[in-house]
């Protein structure tokens, strides 16, 4: 057996198999569906690129992560490790065959050499959209109407759209003389779910002292609705402002498309990274509070200021394919199916093939997919095959059946059958679902 | 400026904006969805595998192209260089998991650090489908379905697959007593197209002798249809034999199923590489036959024979989609659009966002493709961006609109404008194609 090697995937890489693929590409295929109907149009990068471009001059915390090697002409490269980054040298890299405002969606592989014990991967697929070039209301609400349309695509109605903005945070910080402070308070906050109030208390005060800390775990505690957390975040930050001016245009926006019940007003929503600027959001589902947010993101004041003087605004989200895929099964939800074969043709008779694949064109030309077991086996494998891969229909045509001018067709589920003249009189049945 | 990086991606690779973006989904959401009427299921498997995987135990001639690498584990990692070898890893590793007939297709990226003098690309995208576990008449023909399929899917109608027996031409070279030189010789025929006559004529001389050159040119060319040509090469190879019976079944299956016209049993193909053992095929347009073969593929006996002793025969092709596509744009039959969007809603009114958005939930639940333009902007400026995503429709609702109780609908090519009481009355336009 030594001249065997062992066939394996590297730890935190995985096979899809058919089942799995096309439940993510139904899932895919969906949510592409929902960008487009807004305007999002695709794009792609390389996988490769130069690392000086994916992790900046300096390299940087996210390095140890990266996939980095030196390639044949000896230049320093990493495999991109997220979509903004390669979007963002995009972004300024084309920016005279581009318009803004520029909506874009893209949906690929990235890789990180991660701790693997977590149930982490190393190569999973991310999906981004966003709108840049525009700073104002409608694009921060696009973005929310869009997830909303997202969830509902998938089948989820039950969710949640949680949005904050950052703005209206800072504000308050500096209000309350903490604004020092702001970026760890930030990071802080965003740990209130997972680390608990206490926890979050205690380090709020090491940072910025008891009284701050009280004072900053009151503001994140939501009102009754979303007007009234509003009223009393933007006292908090000291009276009217743009900022709650913004989240409240958000609003009545949400509240004119019919979604506003779905839109809630959290300030306790920081998303930790520097990053952002303004609204903030993550999307819930209620029956899953326990798997985190699905949709997250968010606005960013610069998109591409390593690469470009150009100023880019933006709003965008990303879509945790990985983590939505395990909660429709959760909620029973999935699509996973072993196959789109309708129809299968069963080889009974040696010299038919060139029926079987006459019957299979007729069968297509119908628009039924179909397929012709290739060999003419024991039909317990054929039964077999036909089973494995979910087909709800049989047809036989051996010399009895072709002496009769008949096609026997059986569905495979109740195993009754039934005789057709030809294709044309069989096809509505095979098609709709019952033989 | 020396703190901006310039943006720039890796010589060989490339960005995909949306046009082209756009027009590549398109073509391989049709080719999916003929593999689909098939019964053929998607897979997919890692970018980056064992080194050993991939290469082999020794490494060997494709090696020096391969992006290959120590990860953080210091384990020997490469990219995949192709989606064959990591499908034959696949079929191993899965055996237990699967059925046979697997009939899979994959479109997936891959990678090699080819010489790009040539206008080759360092990453591209490759699109393959095989059925493996049935060595039979009927999944060699099911490739050549497939194929013709695919090329109708996108409104290719003059192509020829040229088909040919690796085994009948083993058998002509035995009985020509050149069996020794058949590697080389079958190498050096596959160059007849590109190289011509006379090269190939010396390099089969230098290889085998002038009689075995003379002969075996004699053998490669073509007589007026398939049958006769069949009869001619099976006289040659010694006479009836498995494999011209195999070729013979296959062209009754074609002739069936109506593509007879479209095959052509062309004894020059040869595919140059060891791996194929029966059937080899490729498919020319005849408008561009200076493009080459735009879907080429054959029967091989062992798909996995590295990582597993069981038998796995196997027959399939691969769809070259840069050439493909290239080949389309060529024959004016390529599909590069600038977006889907129908609707533009203009943004003309401060404090009508809420409306616009109201207006474009009604325009999706009709199945419009709409946007709305996000800011109270110069109506040239939004003209233009219309224009630039090839928007047909714009929709203008402000105070005078409002009052009224209409909505202004232009058609943003003829600059025709219509008014309209609501979406409901307009939808069957905007839909449609005229306002």
């Amino acid at each position: 057996m030594s001249d065997i090697i062992q066939p394996r995937v590297l730890k935190g890489f995985r096979d899809f198999l058919p089942d799995a693929e096309m439940e993510r590409r139904d899932l895919t295929e969906r949510l592409e569906k929902v960008f487009r109907t807004f305007g999002f149009v695709p794009i792609d990068t390389p996988a490769l690129e130069y690392a000086e471009i994916l992790l900046g001059k300096g390299g940087g915390e996210t390095d140890k992560q990266v996939y980095r090697f030196r390639d044949h002409g000896d230049r320093d490269v990493a495999l991109r490790f997220d979509l903004t980054v390669p979007f963002a040298r995009f972004m300024a890299e084309h920016a005279g065959e581009l318009y803004l405002p520029f909506k874009r969606y893209h949906i690929a592989k990235v890789w990180r050499g991660e701790n693997t014990q977590r149930g982490r991967y190393r190569e999973f697929t991310q999906c981004d959209f966003d709108v840049v070039g525009a700073d104002c209301a409608s694009s921060d609400f696009e973005t929310i109407q869009v997830i909303a349309d997202s969830m509902r695509a998938l089948g989820v109605e039950d969710f949640r759209i949680r949005i904050n903005h950052r703005g209206v945070f800072n504000r308050f910080l500096a209000s309350a003389g903490a604004e020092s402070a702001s970026s760890d308070i930030l990071r802080i906050v965003d740990k209130l779910e997972k680390a608990g109030t206490e926890e979050v208390r205690a380090q709020l005060a090491a940072a910025a002292g008891e009284g701050t800390a009280d004072r900053v775990l009151d503001f994140t505690r939501k009102e009754k609705d979303f007007p009234e957390t509003l009223a009393k975040i933007t006292a908090a930050a000291g009276g009217d402002n743009p900022d709650s001016a913004r989240l409240g245009e958000v609003f009545e926006c949400a509240r004119a498309a019919g979604i506003s019940d779905r839109l809630v007003l959290d300030p306790s929503i920081t998303r930790g990274l520097d990053y952002y600027t303004g609204v903030v959001f993550e999307t819930s589902l209620e029956a899953l509070p326990e798997i985190g947010s699905v949709c997250s993101g968010g606005r960013y004041n610069e998109l591409a200021s390593l690469y470009t003087r150009q100023n880019l605004p933006g709003v965008g989200a990303a879509i945790g394919l990985d983590r939505l895929l395990a909660a429709l099964e959760a909620l029973g939800r999935s699509n996973r199916r072993s196959g789109n074969t309708r129809v299968l043709i069963f080889h009974v008779e040696d010299g038919f093939l060139p029926r079987y694949w006459e019957l299979a064109r007729e069968l297509r030309a119908a628009g039924i997919p179909c397929e012709v077991y290739p060999e003419n086996r024991k039909l317990s494998q054929q039964f077999a095959y036909a089973e494995r891969k979910s087909v709800p229909f049989g047809i036989f045509l051996g010399a009895a059946e072709s002496a009769r001018g008949v096609l026997a067709v059986k569905n495979l589920a109740t195993r009754e059958s039934r005789e057709y003249p030809s294709v044309r009189e069989a096809a509505a049945d095979l098609a709709g679902g019952s033989a």
